[in-house]
């Protein structure tokens, strides 16, 4: 549906995504990596989706009020209508003016949830997803991989045995992970697949080290 | 990117649109077939979009309260997630119940318009228009095709001589009007074009003609 381009047009402009479950550390290593590129004089966008732009937060109201009401394929529409202005206005400028884009979730998201999810199909939400991004992906993808029972205790201390409706989470969990999985093996040029139970700092080093390779 | 499927899977549910331009009597043509219809004792849903439901008006504002500022793209999703939602959730229910639905401009709109605007590509506006509606396309489209002079003198008695906007303005309206040819013509089954400068009453019984032929 649409060409698949690099963000690399600018010679110094970069654009990282963090992937991975809720509770795996994005936040934390997206801070760490903002911290450690502006001691290195660079100039760092934080960024996320949905929402990071005015009209995106618009979007996300409406699926956020009229959640279970709105047609998953307009769902997936609108979700794509914002990321579709926040790369145009937001994103490839940023990239343009050679500064480093650090995004919370990104089109790899879309997929392994609305995947795992089994509404749509997975290769129509990545068709979808780049049409709307004119193509765009990120020169490198950070998956951050934890076991989904880990990744719950992490957000939630309670660690009684698992209900019916807590045992579907763990399964959609699951699948999410797996989805994510497949998409990094698909590509291992752009993913950076790290064990999100090792040490912050650990995680922390092989990001900057990967970042540094494509600066 | 989707299949094209027949809305005919009720027996006697029908979907039938009315394309063209401003101006050229859809309004009028529609009130008057289902009048007839009414009368032949068949349900109907009058239906537009965008906007036709709770969540398109929440949608079309989004567009209208930030024109120009939503990335071209972007506006042709959300176009396309009211479309979505719309069919979904109001005309493929109608058909269900073996109703008939009249709609005010449909998928051949966003193409004829997007085309003639040149922003972005016809066929993937049109990829994007199926997909959001799953595929369904109506068994009737009535195009009623005017001259864009004639549809402007129909709107604006006001006939002084065009100025550059005016002129810009009407080159566009002939490209919209050569893009709705343009689709009939590949799709001659579909489509029935009339002339829209022809009496009312002449263009409202070659409707009734067809429609009776597929019902």
């Amino acid at each position: 549906m649409t060409e698949v381009t690099s963000a690399g047009a600018s010679p110094s402009g970069l654009f990282v995504t963090l992937e991975g479950g809720d509770g795996v550390g994005k936040t934390t290593q997206a801070r760490l990596l903002e911290e450690w590129l502006a001691g290195q004089g660079r100039t760092v966008v934080r960024t996320r989706e949905p929402g990071g732009t005015e009209v995106g937060v618009l979007i996300r109201d409406i699926v956020l009020h009229h959640r279970g009401d709105v047609a998953p394929r307009a769902e997936a529409l609108l979700y794509a209508a914002d990321r579709a202005h926040h790369i145009e206005t937001v994103v490839r400028p940023a990239i343009a003016r050679g500064e480093v884009v650090i995004q919370d979730r990104y089109l790899d998201s879309s997929v392994a949830y609305q995947g795992a999810g089994r509404v749509l199909d997975a290769d129509e939400v990545r068709d979808l997803s780049l049409w709307a991004a004119d193509g765009l992906l990120p020169q490198v993808t950070v998956l951050l991989d934890l076991d989904p029972t880990a990744a719950r205790a992490r957000l939630d201390a309670d660690d009684k045995p698992f209900d019916r409706l807590e045992a579907e989470k763990h399964d959609f969990h699951a699948r999410v992970r797996s989805a994510f999985l497949a998409l990094a093996a698909s590509e291992p040029e752009r993913f950076l697949v790290l064990d999100a139970s090792r040490p912050v700092d650990e995680i922390a080093a092989a990001i900057r080290e990967r970042v540094s390779s494509v600066l």
